[in-house]
């Protein structure tokens, strides 16, 4: 039997950039439109060209291989031809696949917010999905305030859908913008204007969490015939957010109720990178993933100790509603992790690195890496401090130099002519071969001045390590208040293209750098030896 | 019309004693117990007596004076009678008004994990709900996994929760153990639980967010007839954590689905402690409030200036599904660099500015606000930065006193003990009232050694910051690699429940974290002269 097609529609770029605290540069949103792209979502939505500048560069390309890409905007304005209206002209010039527009839906708001009438309203719909198919674009309507719409005035909502359906849209997509809808009311406004004639097949449905119940009130417009769902990576979005796609997406193509009637762009396979997806994201936007995010958070497959966990280590699936590695996560039993070992043997392998099973040494590196992440490292986003580490245990790297001390000082104070300067200096203690060096160096900051000194002067190592570059420096605060504990990662580069993530914590901040920006040098002396041969393989 | 009743069951303190990172002292109990006691709710689950030292010194006495004080244990094990099982003699002897079992009624897990037959389960059951009431209590049912055992064995499902009734039972829960069932599995078997002839006056439903809708879940019962509702405090929980009591709440009455046709406990006045109970228990977990929680959230009634500011401030009650003040909460207009005139008058307006629109100033402090935005500085997410930066510019902050340069050091070292240690200070001097002052202070990074040395000694202003605390710090690096600009918030909160965040940007992060710090001390004096009525209105 075949499946119904549900089209997926990201709007993390849009609605999300309306986040409070969020703001996306070009490169971010180049990164997130990849992202997406490569997950398999039907439509991204870029942003809005013409209304900044960022999201105008961003529309300088059209950004996506298979997903259709979308600009956003208004219909043409009231009283002019859409000819005549640069918004619109702006919106069509600019790089996309396909164009959606927001329209008014409810009467109250075209009176209140735009100032025209009912049917100026109606005629600027048309004529805005007529000129932007005439552009050789793709058309969507969101019609916004829709269920508040249809509550004050059915007929005029309708029209508005019926408007933009007659004049080509590919689709409708009625949002509840205000977020204050319940499920049983979306069930029952979407059911109603499927029966009035709008084929679901051409129904999108647009929903926010204001009363925590965005996921829900999407499945709701899809159990009643909609069949495009718009939501956001990790629930971002306006106020309360928009629907989860993150947690959407794995409900669509695992829970029987759906997953029996309904296929997406996603292939299945592809669902266990759900998890990274959002992680991904969440990196991007420096910011801590959620522990009891649905699916893919840290504690979505943990148990505690307690009335369950006996039972859990028994009989996992029968106390798990999905398996965890369906969507790329894990299953944690809070007490002692017996599922751990096997894992660790693949990913050392997977580096090159062949460990017996009863290898004691084994035993200690995977206490130390509990250890080292219950202090707040983070091992999966820093592979080569992860591979220094398991080396280092297994007594395959030599100490190549070592830093006996340092010390940054940074100033502010007032210059000469009477201006604010702000100064870094760092001062590096280091003993290569039994020799004692010291190098110094200013810089932007604190830890900029430690790098330079840090590579400074290697004696023997310096021509090494000439080339390695930093690339990227992330800095994320674990806790709050002022005994914060602060993780830095480091990505390096070098000429050879191989780039590596370092990693280190400490309540110092300068410290946790300093542990990365070491870790970054001796990874690179490492891997010099081991492509020239002079380390043997285990 | 009389409206039916829905009675609400708080389970913070046992389910929620489940959440990964979250472990309550009896403390933490007794000051939650009495804020659930006090804003209305029904029941609340004090935990497990007998199961740990915590519970069972927590259940020594009755803990709350209006609300049902509920202990959770075990049903009698099978092959023992009731009065001759040590751990119902624990439970019973417990200090408490109810007592709720938790039950299996799916057959695989009586076989599984009890060990036992379906009809010593029943036995165990209709047993262990009668011993409560001849001990004088309540008795309640939670049927776990009670909707996969439906989906499995209807009959089986359905003698569990029959049984429990027949005993006495004023309710049998009806839970989703796992959290993986949908809406409208829930609507329907619930729906066929009361066709059998189970009271839906009788019925609760206890949901989990394993797929993001334990809230839509629970009203999915209660439209088909469940009268009672289980949940947590901000959502907390095992693994997605339980419904959202903070969401449902204002949900069932507010919103005219459910208000029309149903009361609560809760009198309609005291909804509007609801913001505050969200944060009184965050605050006692001692973690930050989410900013995007439905209602309560920091964010739930914000927009950032874009598409629907300007119609908000026209209209504003067309955006807002409800009113902020009904839930304790408040609206608020962002400002950001997509911000127009009209969004800033508002904006400072509401912080008792009133600045016409012509006034050049106005045009002036726009200017800077977009020049600093396109730095990096994020006025929306830093308010009190914000409105000091008008306040300055409007000519309404005195300089109380001046920081003419600081110094910061970071050094690592060997110690006395040949063990590394690293260890900051930092000296700053600071002129107040035309005298210099100098200070100096130890941290456990260089920032918190700053902000000790920052407010060590602010002279006749001293005694005025004694309650300042930092609650959270947060760095974003804007761009990748070595010259990178870094952006640091800072959270402020004083004895008075004050909270604000502030801002700084720099290639610096030490300058970065100075500016954020400066504005937070400088706020609090202004606020303090502000309340004293000194700094006059405009």
């Amino acid at each position: 039997m075949s499946k119904e097609r549900i089209y997926l529609f990201d709007t993390t770029l849009r609605d999300g950039q309306q986040t409070p605290g969020i703001d996306f540069s070009v490169e971010d949103k180049i990164e997130i439109a990849k992202l997406l792209d490569g997950f398999g979502i039907d439509y991204v939505e870029g942003g809005y060209p013409g209304a900044n500048p960022t999201d105008t560069a961003f529309f300088a390309q059209n950004r996506t291989a298979d997903a259709r890409f979308v600009a956003f905007g208004m219909t043409k304005r009231a009283g002019v031809s859409a000819s005549n209206d640069p918004g619109l002209a702006a919106l069509l010039q600019a790089k996309s696949d396909a164009v959606c527009f927001v329209a008014k839906s409810w009467d109250y708001h075209v009176r209140v917010a735009l100032g025209c009438t009912n049917e100026e309203n109606l005629d600027s719909i048309g004529a805005s999905v007529e000129a932007a198919i005439a552009a050789g674009k793709e058309a969507l309507v969101d019609c916004e305030h829709f269920f508040d719409g249809f509550k004050a005035n059915p007929d005029y909502a309708l029209a508005c859908a019926r408007t933009a359906l007659d004049a080509g849209a590919r689709w409708v997509v009625l949002c509840d913008t205000n977020g204050g809808t319940q499920p049983a009311e979306v069930r029952e406004i979407v059911g109603k204007v499927i029966a009035s004639g709008v084929p679901g097949a051409r129904l999108g449905i647009h929903a926010h969490d204001d009363t925590g119940q965005a996921v829900a009130n999407s499945l709701a417009a899809i159990e009643a015939g909609a069949r495009q769902v718009q939501g956001t990576l990790n629930g971002i979005g306006e106020r309360c957010g928009n629907a989860n796609l993150i947690t959407l997406i794995p409900t669509l193509m695992l829970k029987p109720l759906y997953a029996e009637r309904f296929s997406t762009g996603i292939p299945q396979q592809g669902l266990a990178g759900i998890s990274r997806l959002s992680r991904a994201f969440d990196e991007l936007l420096n910011r801590a993933p959620e522990a009891q995010a649905p699916y893919v958070g840290g504690s979505a497959f943990a148990t505690k100790a307690g009335i369950h966990a006996s039972a859990l280590i028994k009989e996992p699936a029968t106390y798990e509603h999905v398996p965890p590695e369906t969507v790329g996560n894990r299953r944690k039993v809070m007490v002692s992790d017996q599922g751990g070992k096997a894992n660790f043997i693949a990913e050392l392998k997977r580096r090159g690195i062949d460990v017996p099973r009863n290898d004691q040494r084994l035993d200690a590196l995977i206490a130390v890496v509990k250890e080292r992440e219950a202090e707040g490292y983070a091992y999966e986003g820093a592979d080569a401090s992860f591979e220094l580490l398991a080396r280092k245990m297994l007594h395959t790297v030599p100490e190549f130099f070592n830093v006996t001390s340092f010390r940054c000082m940074i100033e502010r104070r007032f210059d000469a002519n009477g201006n604010i300067k702000t100064v870094s200096e760092a001062i590096v203690k280091v003993v290569v071969d039994g020799e004692e060096r010291m190098s110094v160096a200013e810089g932007h900051g604190p830890v900029n001045a430690l790098d330079l000194a840090l590579r400074k002067d290697l004696g023997k190592f310096q021509h090494e390590i000439g080339d390695l570059e930093l690339a990227d420096y992330k800095v994320r605060i674990l806790n709050g208040g002022t005994e914060a504990i602060t993780r830095v990662l480091i990505e390096s580069h070098d000429s050879t293209g191989a780039r590596w993530w370092t990693v280190g914590v400490s309540d110092n901040i300068i410290e946790a750098s300093f542990q990365a920006l070491m870790d970054s040098i001796v990874y690179k002396l490492m891997k010099n030896r081991e492509m020239a041969g002079l380390v043997a393989a285990e």
